[in-house]
């Protein structure tokens, strides 16, 4: 087990903290899902990075909460934003819970399998290459929707997560984590692994 | 509070079941966002019609998963199938968590209206009057969808719920939930009414 990361207070907006819970436990259902269909270890591997980072944002997002109630009306409706950062948290467990299922090595079983593929959407895990044609650009540069049908919906950059990283430049040891077909999902990752100097 | 369902054993099989408690649980979170937004009682109330519902699941889940492994080698792999059941579970409790918020009549705060609306999907809750035009048609022959801009992702008819109910006949007294534009819902719920005859 990883030991885990000290939680100290940070002075980040509760709006922040809590969109960012929000997106992230969306994210790691459907890496989630992704895992345990393809029993993929790295997806599962990066879902419990993800359950980490939540579990932090809770104690940070409770932390704010508490010095920024003033008075017992602040209070009572403060608490109802606690709850739904208990609720993304409780979201994220239960990611976590299915990714286990593939770091215990139980096997996936068909009816699981089936059950994922209902509303599978195609995920996939890829790291840049120091050559990848993909490093120093940006993301909405790449026009990777219209390319090749894919689209990067977060990066991991060391531990920090980027989820929906439009912005964002694409850098060397970047983890990719993209949506979208098999094929152009491919196409992607022989791009990040510089095996490619164009994506057509 | 309602009386719990007595759950007693019902031979159905665990794929149905699964398909089932995933479909619910991922309405339930739709539901409960939009009961937040709008701080809407009735969502709410679904919300927990739901959880109750899935709660009686999860006991015939593990129930017949217990029926079905017949050495040590089904028991490992039907754990992970009991384990994706609990999964379901975990987002369903976080779902009523929500709707919780809305009955327990705390407020819904700034913030928390913010963080939903940015995914927001306005969802709807209408009751079918005896009267009503859409009583007696299937939901895909109304094409909401072309006349509206709406869709009915659930239907439920007493204690039943249909999830993505395109074949279904419309019926009096039957709840529909549904998604789309504001403008469409209000449409579609002036013809549940009985208000108007046609949906043009």
């Amino acid at each position: 087990m990883k030991p885990v990361e000290k939680t100290e207070y940070q002075p980040i907006p509760v709006r922040q903290t809590l969109i960012e819970m929000k997106d992230i436990s969306e994210l790691m259902i459907d890496l989630a899902y992704s895992a345990a269909l393809f029993n993929n270890r790295e997806l599962a591997e990066e879902v419990m990075a993800l359950e980490r980072r939540v579990d932090n944002l809770v104690y940070i997002l409770n932390m704010n909460l508490m010095l920024a109630a003033r008075d017992k009306e602040d209070a009572e409706s403060l608490a109802g934003v606690a709850k739904v950062g208990a609720m993304t948290n409780s979201i994220s467990d239960a990611a976590a819970d299915i990714a286990g299922i593939v770091l215990h090595g139980i096997g996936i079983h068909p009816i699981v399998r089936e059950v994922f593929q209902r509303t599978e959407e195609h995920l996939a895990r890829m790291v840049v290459a120091e050559n990848s044609m993909l490093a120093g650009k940006a993301v909405s540069e790449l026009d990777l929707a219209a390319e090749v049908g894919v689209d990067i919906i977060a990066i991991r950059r060391g531990i920090h997560w980027l989820i929906d990283p439009q912005k964002e430049m694409v850098m060397p040891e970047d983890v990719l984590v993209a949506r979208g077909t098999a094929s152009g999902l491919e196409k992607l990752a022989e791009a990040a692994r510089g095996e490619v100097e164009t994506l057509d």
